[in-house]
């Protein structure tokens, strides 16, 4: 008799049948004395084909306008999966983003969740329905219909499981949990049964493709207990909790994260001077372009060099701001290299372990990869390598670790 | 420099190209200094890909949710015709009908439009901008989404001239205008340059696909006046207005109209009391079944047979409904017949000429067509037969009323 929010993503809604298994799902849950909200996402390869016909228009079109057109990719899921579970004799009424409101700021194509009216949705639940509501949108205290980026219909889960108090939001996806690597990579990686929050935020924020970032931030502040779970297949999937595991002894490391999604700038001869970072990244920041590992390396004729990396698909904006701030900075040059990726080391563990950052370096010197970058965490150990050295580099990090099947520590 | 609202049907918009044509014809007018809201329709194929993956689902969804799955076609155009228009360098803005607030009745798939409100529209106006709304579509006061019925999107955009306050409101189609009769089956029929509110409403309720039905009822209500073109062709088309022709000695008919889209109910053997009529539609009506010709035939034992027609698409509900009504009304038999079309002279000049009907049924009668029903109104007249005569009722009635074209007296 517990709330449950149930997130299915774009693969587990993708056709008409995959609609009706998400159904059955639901309908047993429902069966079973619980109440379920359903969070959608766009049935697979609609938001691409918006995305298509919008470019087909206009290569840049106003974010406003991209809001309005790909909102629409999940309210088609929403309406279709009520249909399902009304064939199924189960009450439920669809609701998009506006409807709900679920507010937002006004930044289209990654705007911030900022309220979620429970009211009506809590009232629907009330009344025995089942809940579906579009993920992955809200509404702007104007009334513009927004967007949360992709794979923002976690963070809709996972806020309305806080704004609803849940008992569990549960996140059905096409892996069956969070693995101490990506298994496609390394054949002996393991499903974890239990990650904390800041672990998962690690994993997630290394490329982990499983949940998104913002998602498990928010499932951390409100203490939503959140669960990624197979669509496709039974299993209890990899719970993310507040606790620490209570076996503090033994476990390091909970798993090996990389993300290729990275690209690095490099301002070469800034006048070392007070601000010269704010001035630097000021702009990339005002731009809505995050940026991730930061390095700056103090030169001795008064000049620095400075590092950042971001997003590739934020390359050419931030290199366009840039390309200003080094003329304006009098800075020598400005390169770019979108040929790197970021691979880390992350578990709680780690705070009480001195040596992960020594064992992390030795491994990778042992089979030659070059560390770019390093920048840690209190939970994580990161290095910006060359994008060809990847997989030789997470396979050693997983064996040096012992992270793998059986012999792991962390079940 | 006036206000137009233009509407542009799925053929207009059918494809990419298709909208960026759109977007130079509304850039043209912007050019030439006027103010432009611009209705869209779903692209064609849409509507109907939609309705699809619905039914492929459940074949009978329930309205809500088939409301909340087709409105999305109409959004999806406004913004990717705004897109087009910015590529322009057209300032637009898209709306959905909740965002307007399109405010209607809550008869999901049939709505009626009670109120909009046009400060936000008026406002972008004011700012230079041209505003894209999704046709067809409303939200009622629970801030569901509603749709107003196929072909809705020309009641959206006469509902949006009227709210504007509009010089013109200007409905682009894939026909340069309305004619005298369909040209597929007489091809002498010709393009009216002129034709009064009255005509048209009778034309549109007789199945002549130029416009919806209630475009016209609401653009006659609040005098706006209406023009029909072409979307791919230049030309004047075809405009309705409140003035009858100040020539009033020629005119007699503007055209022959008819529709397939038939089917007769007959209740034989009613008990003929007072009240029977009602009994046996209030139930109908109630369904929200539209009921056109009606016609009771008083039979001499104290019974009677009681006949109305409704749309093909609402003949399984009528009969479903009238099933228990004939039960409980210990009513003989009920015989139902879906081979049926109604052709109908219209014309304002019928009011001053009695003898119309005369020369309608004498034309018929001349070439063998059998007459079922009769309905009149003051600028009509309709007459129900077997749909295999429809054509050579037509082009016998055409020719009888000297509609060819040249010959006409309607230019």
């Amino acid at each position: 008799m517990a709330l449950l929010v149930q997130k299915y993503g774009g693969t587990s809604v993708g056709c008409p049948e995959r609609i009706e298994r998400v159904a059955d799902k639901v309908a047993r849950f429902r069966a079973d004395g619980h109440d379920v909200v359903v969070v959608v996402s766009a049935m697979s390869g609609e938001t691409n084909r918006l995305l298509d016909l919008a470019r087909s228009i206009e290569p840049h079109p106003q974010p406003r306008e991209l809001d309005m057109l790909v909102s629409t990719g999940e309210q088609v899921t929403t309406a279709l999966l009520s249909m399902a579970l009304h064939k199924r004799q189960v009450p439920a009424r669809s609701y998009n983003g506006s409807q709900v409101r679920i507010l937002t700021d006004t930044a289209h194509t990654k705007a911030r969740i900022q309220h979620i009216d429970g009211h009506k949705l809590r009232a629907d639940i009330d009344q025995g329905r089942v809940v579906v509501v579009a993920g992955f949108q809200g509404v702007d205290p104007d009334g513009n219909i927004t967007t949360l980026g992709r794979g923002g219909s976690d963070t809709t889960a996972v806020a309305l499981a806080a704004a609803l108090s849940a008992d569990e939001c549960q996140i059905y996806t096409d892996v069956d949990g969070v693995y101490t690597t990506d298994p496609r990579i390394e054949s002996s990686a393991r499903r974890l049964e239990k990650i904390t929050f800041e672990e998962m935020l690690e994993l997630a924020s290394m490329g982990s493709k499983v949940l998104q970032l913002r998602a498990v931030e928010f499932a951390g502040k409100y203490a939503v207990p959140l669960r990624v779970l197979s669509s496709f297949e039974e299993g209890p999937g990899t719970l993310i909790t507040m606790d620490e595991d209570a076996d503090m002894e033994a476990p390091t490391i909970a798993g090996i994260a990389f993300n290729r999604d990275e690209a690095k700038l490099t301002v070469l001869g800034v006048p070392d001077t007070p601000g010269v970072a704010y001035e630097i990244l000021g702009p990339v920041g005002e731009a809505n372009i995050e940026v991730d590992v930061i390095l700056q390396n103090t030169g001795e004729d008064g000049h620095t060099d400075f590092t950042f990396t971001v997003s590739r698909s934020d390359l050419n904006d931030a290199r366009a701001i840039l390309e200003h701030s080094v003329a304006q900075l009098g800075a020598k040059e400005l390169r770019v290299d979108s040929k790197i990726a970021k691979v880390s080391v992350v578990g709680v563990g780690m705070r009480s372990h001195a040596n992960v950052a020594a064992r992390m370096f030795k491994a990778l010197s042992e089979v030659g990869v070059n560390i770019q970058m390093i920048s840690t965490s209190e939970i994580k150990i990161s290095v910006i390598i060359e994008e060809n050295y990847l997989e030789l580099a997470v396979r050693s990090l997983h064996t040096a670790f012992g992270l793998e099947g059986d012999a792991g520590v962390q079940q």
